[in-house]
């Protein structure tokens, strides 16, 4: 069992988090329910924000598309992160929030013309330009409005990270950004320069996701960083920023490597310094965006088991309440995550079971063969590092109200998300008068808001 | 570009469906825009259902998975289909839409409590009960409601059904059903037989989905009598139902097989008549469920294009203003599909080009390699076969609004889900007080309710 943050197993063999029972969360909010532990969501800022200070000039931003509320907006903007919105909902969420906009960096390979005016009126700090489509369409929006925008310009450097290694490509294959080595890369940035509306303040790159090689990021700061040097030499232009991206991997699952983010850290900064010096240029202001390794480890799924189904000889199966409406990255990327028993936390394990999702879908399984004390149904399920891309990438599939989400702190648990009801997934349906008038129909005798609000079976 | 339905190139050379211009609906509702062709869907109804009742006793029922809204389920109804369903939000929206309870059937692995006390309490017609434990529940239910349920178990036969072929596995390792090979399956009759409360009916299964080979339901129909056969030679008792499942394969994409309905009908009515003869038993009411068979080829999605990018000698990217938000069936499964440029539906394929969605993930490509006619920003790229599966599975990700829906028919076109607005997206959030109070957050300067919704590129 890997806790972290506040997590850990109280004197009734209950998991803790935030100092609330677990047991409490699910009598107060019922199941499935995302769970959020402030303390070390914020923690996992401040070690990255001071791992980056300590080098040299840095911003770290969060990534919101790993977990984007008006809440977690409002606790990231609190820590001094900037935030990297990917979209026009989630600008709207977060500057509603009250998010600083000149931290606010917005992305994207497809900004619609509604998206760029949005985010230029809103004094976005700086929109990362991905091509030159988008880059005509930000400078001619910019010119309507009178507005001279900070931009970066998203580099394809033709480096691909994978989990432990990273790949020299010679042309990336991607649908993202300016590509290097093919030359879109320098002419993107010469464009940029001879447009009027716009402020070419520095570079963007992302390598992928999940990264544990240090030495991916080592190699992918040193070409940018001769990147720019190139750009002094051809532009005569000297950059200010190189934000390097996101993908510091985290820990899921036994096998997975706990990173240090003073390792990332100084991965990059230390390189960065290094390329500057050798290559006379000036040495970058450094942003990061990390979005896992901020919200993944600080959240926790509870689940309610229901039906306990053994196939004699191969494998018991044990359904909960949720499944890929809630989490779909075991069905989408085949990702591993660990789970205890969290009203019998502090039991050694004693059989392998298989923990399915409620979805009419084969494919619909959390965890395979994950190592549990014996679990009957009404037992409450804690899935670990689930709070980045489960609540974002969640679906009504299937027609399930999607969970609700509580930030713990301090012993106390404050609502953040509210639980769907069967109303809201028919808020915004319509009948059109021609297919006849509503009949026969009284759903008022159901008990509809406390649907899948269930008692834990508390031992 | 295989049409079906009411779809055709109109003298405009636009693709037309339900009789209305594509581009229309993009003016009138804006993009990205699931289209659902009324006549399309009814057709495939009416299909079905002929191909079965023409030999013999049949119930086709939809299921309600593939795609579900309020007034799906009112044509549904209309057509005098039954209605699977696989969870309570699905079996409120069809209630509340007026369809008949007592042609439901609520489906599920993991049916909670208060989902079965409303399924009983509804009415519905079959309850079908998937183990064990929930045998238990729902008998213990009946009996606190005073009501006897109908209801079917649910087999796991031992066949499992790949695209073109089947296999037949000694126990099949699924989180579904009671397994017919363990002796399991005829634990389950006696059980259900020995409990007051229900009333056992008939029997279930569900082999796979986009099945293209008739055997495998042949097969699976003769297993399934057999079982029959030796329930009554074993219990004395005579089923009345045999529910066959879904999964009849649809056309997505050059390759894939075009079938009949009558195919399938004529697979699985007469292996069972057949076998009822050879057994000296009585011939069931056969069941048959297809969802993506009526849902899928009556939708198509109307996407905007957007930034083009040429990766120069390997491939050009086109992006469009959806994506894996609205359909993650590429992502998920790796599927593929047929799209045309709708304002110039008429041209000659001239190119290769990639189709990427908007969301900040590689992942995120709708197509790869469409040929079309030369692309360019502002044309409207139409996906064909998107009816079902991707508004049901359809997230927020990116905290991208949901898409909206229009029903077309005669000339006519009618939403039947409204867009989800940037308020909807933050309906559900909560700002716990302790983290301050709003602050400096103007957004109502921003055009909000028409974000996503952009002039089509009329050519």
């Amino acid at each position: 069992m890997h806790l972290t943050g506040t997590m850990k197993i109280n004197n009734r063999g209950h998991l803790e988090i935030g100092n609330v029972d677990s047991l409490e969360l699910v009598r107060d909010f019922g199941t499935p329910l995302w769970v959020i532990d402030e303390a070390g969501l914020r923690q996992n800022c401040r070690s990255l924000k001071q791992a980056f200070a300590r080098l040299g000039e840095s911003l770290v931003i969060y990534a919101g598309k790993a977990l984007c509320t008006s809440a977690i907006c409002r606790v990231i903007a609190d820590e001094g992160l900037g935030l990297d919105v990917v979209s026009g909902g989630e600008l709207y969420t977060a500057v509603k929030a009250g998010f600083p906009a000149e931290k606010i960096f917005f992305h994207g390979n497809n900004k619609s013309r509604e998206e760029i005016v949005m985010a230029v009126q809103a004094g976005t700090g700086r929109i990362v330009v991905d091509n030159f489509y988008e880059l005509k369409l930000l400078d001619t929006i910019c010119a309507e409005l009178g507005r001279k925008q900070d931009i970066l310009l998203r580099i394809t450097p033709g480096v691909e990270a994978h989990t432990h290694e990273y790949i020299q490509t010679g042309q990336i294959d991607s649908k993202f950004g300016f590509t290097l080595p093919d030359g879109q890369a320098m002419e993107g940035v010469i464009e940029a320069l001879s447009r009027e509306n716009v402020n070419l303040v520095g570079l963007h790159c992302h390598i992928g996701s999940q990264i544990f090689a240090m030495s991916s990021f080592q190699y992918t700061a040193s070409i940018m960083m001769d990147f720019m040097a190139e750009v002094k030499k051809r532009a005569g232009y000297e950059l200010d920023e190189l934000d390097m991206g996101g993908g510091f991997g985290i820990y899921y699952y036994p096998g997975d490597e706990i990173c240090d983010p003073e390792d990332w850290a100084e991965a990059v900064m230390l390189t960065v310094e290094a390329k500057a010096g050798e290559l006379g240029i000036k040495r970058p202001r450094v942003i990061v965006e990390p979005g896992r390794s901020i919200a993944g480890s600080a959240g926790i799924t509870l689940y309610t088991a229901g039906s306990v189904k053994e196939v004699t000889g191969i494998r018991k199966y044990l359904a909960v309440d949720g499944g890929m409406g809630d989490n779909i990255r075991p069905a989408l990327y085949g990702s591993q995550y660990s789970a205890v028993i969290a009203n019998r936390a502090a039991e050694e394990p004693a059989e392998k079971v298989s923990i399915a999702g409620k979805c009419c879908e084969s494919g619909d399984m959390l965890i395979w063969d994950a190592e549990l004390p014996p679990v009957n149904p009404g037992d409450i399920i804690a899935v670990f590092a689930t709070g980045a891309y489960n609540y974002t990438m969640s679906s009504n599939y299937n027609r399930l109200p999607r969970p609700a989400m509580v930030l713990v702190n301090n012993g106390s648990a404050d609502l953040i998300l509210k639980r769907e009801s069967y109303e809201d997934l028919i808020r915004n349906d319509i009948i059109p008068g021609r297919l006849g008038k509503e009949i026969n129909a009284d759903p008022s005798v159901w008990n509809l808001h406390s649907c899948n609000k269930v008692g834990p079976r508390i031992t």
